[in-house]
């Protein structure tokens, strides 16, 4: 199950991979369990895609690039589908997604709207910003439809062997968008005021 | 098995608790599958414990602290064992861990060898350091052990709502130092040359 | 002339003090030289109107708040004007300053607005930003107002002494605008093209 | 006089330059006034030198490299003395300086006790830190001849324009370390038990 895919895995020509560090806390973010569906908005070289079919999960990917086609994480994924489509055209006729990752996308309140229409009601959207722009947006969009959001920002820095010693090198900063689930709203002051064994409530697909 | 546990359910008078994001990134560098054996090193509230455990994980956790009885974890494990003891003198009869996490030690250098003596061969340790000290030392340990390893820094900043704007509120940075397996450094390169459903090959647990 | 003042002897009721270092990037990036013009908006404690006026400038500081007849900057500066005003209604006949910093406003757009009619043609503005919210605004209207702006983020962590030990302790992230000078624009490429003595063209004030 | 030197002036093939934002703080932790005699060890690209020369100090500054030579910085000044030489061989027959500025070196701690013996007794001496092994080593010879330092970590990231969209970049982080000057030390409860004029105590070089 874990370590997760090694960056390495997915270097080519395609701009990416998200790192490690960041899918980890993308995916911990997320409601994730065996069986669950996930929708994600911009696949890239599709490191997040591989990481989440290994943990059982059945995603659907979209990106409006042409290199989908040859995105390495292809070849780490069996079963999840991978459509060249731009979110706002994407359609779906029920509400299916259990959780929903948006990594990168043009059009981001299009995108957030279309999350906010497919996502389960217990369900999380978390979003990756890299520019100012898509920051300022999301914010916006987030707060219009859900109302309510959290967002980070993760700056990473590797130490990296140069000649004899071990330099600090800096990784862009991420900004990490996350919408609560209604459901954890509503359990998290019972778990406190009731204490009646909270794992049960809390992990009910472990 | 995902999201993480929330942070708000290990406050207490116990420093800590690892925050989530924290825990994600550990999570995703420890070798971890359903029924493996996990030794932790400074339980203090039990967060890291609670979320090994969930993910089906056996754990032994050592504090040398009274307060390792009432950690908060303690409500959401089950099966891990809590030892209260000096982790110099904690000795193991066999190689038996699957990986090892530091959370936190005053005799970093003690405790890096028992580690050295008790993770199988393509295990992975993991180590947080918070203070300048405990960098210097783990850095140095690491090298006269293990010859090589990996350490990011890790900077997490939380927008939080103040009044009516969100203003980023900084956590401090967090070291986190990770060997690398043996095993994944050995199959690395074959994985490039065959390329012959490295699926299989690499989580062999799944 | 430095070191810069100390943050200690800024600490008191009113929320601040701009750190040190902080200070110091503003300061590298207004164009300051002795008996220069200054207008700040947003007192504060008053941390950099005396670090300026220590450097020789007259500076005019503008705070909308009571606290501003409090601030112990006051007791640092002989020659600063303070003045309780919203920075809207502040109003100058002529264009008079040399630079002017924003240091905190809740009429982000406004005080842009009036900082573009009051600055020297070759003058600098910068601005400090904590919320997302300024963020948003701040690069909004410089975008329109003066076309072109460089942001930074800043992250400043310091060693402290818990205990026995030395732990990085962070400090949330600023985020410092500066526009780039019209003078500096034309004269950049001068210096490259013909070498001649750059330093007598770039600081004629040395 | 500011703003400081901007950082294209030093692009070459020398590594570095310590970015402008770097320097500012560099300069504020510094003892600087008009008159003042700086000693600088590793050059580089000379863009600290050239600002120390700027802000009216004398400099001495010295690299083991040949490239010094070559540095752009030169351009920049007219009175700074570039000295081919390791610092360890470096002399002087009196304690002549009012602070040093350490960019670079490899022989750390030597260098650290050659500060100790140079500096005046009110001096200040800055070290910027890029590498896990410099971290430790000028962390404990700081320790032991000077007894007490303050060291931070600075992250600093600036959005750039890629094609419409600003990300932030990020900068590898710099750990500056600085020695307290005796004489603020023992001024500063001064200044609050007397409250006499703290301006003229505190900068009688203004």
């Amino acid at each position: 199950m874990f370590p997760l895919f090694d960056d390495k895995l997915f270097e080519c020509d395609i701009p990416g991979p998200t790192k490690q560090e960041i899918r980890a806390i993308v995916l911990s973010k997320m409601k994730i369990f065996p069986g669950c569906r996930i929708l994600e908005v911009g696949t890239g070289t599709g490191a997040v895609t591989s990481d989440l079919e290994r943990l059982g999960c059945y995603v659907i990917s979209l990106d409006q690039n042409e290199y989908i086609t040859d995105a390495p994480g292809r070849k780490f994924t069996r079963y999840a589908d991978y459509i060249q489509a731009l979110s706002p055209w994407f359609a779906s006729r029920s509400v299916v997604f259990d959780s929903i990752f948006i990594g990168g996308s043009e059009h981001v309140e299009e995108t957030i709207t279309l999350a906010y229409d497919l996502i389960k009601r217990d369900g999380v959207i978390v979003i990756n910003a890299f520019s100012l722009d898509t920051l300022t947006r999301a914010s916006r969009a987030l707060e219009v439809t859900f109302g309510n959001y959290d967002v980070i920002q993760v700056t990473v820095s590797k130490a990296e062997k140069l000649g004899k010693h071990r330099s600090f090198i800096a990784r862009n900063p991420v900004f990490i968008f996350f919408t609560l689930p209604k459901l954890e709203t509503l359990f998290l002051p019972l778990v406190f005021l009731l204490s009646v064994d909270p794992l049960e409530q809390f992990c009910p697909y472990l």
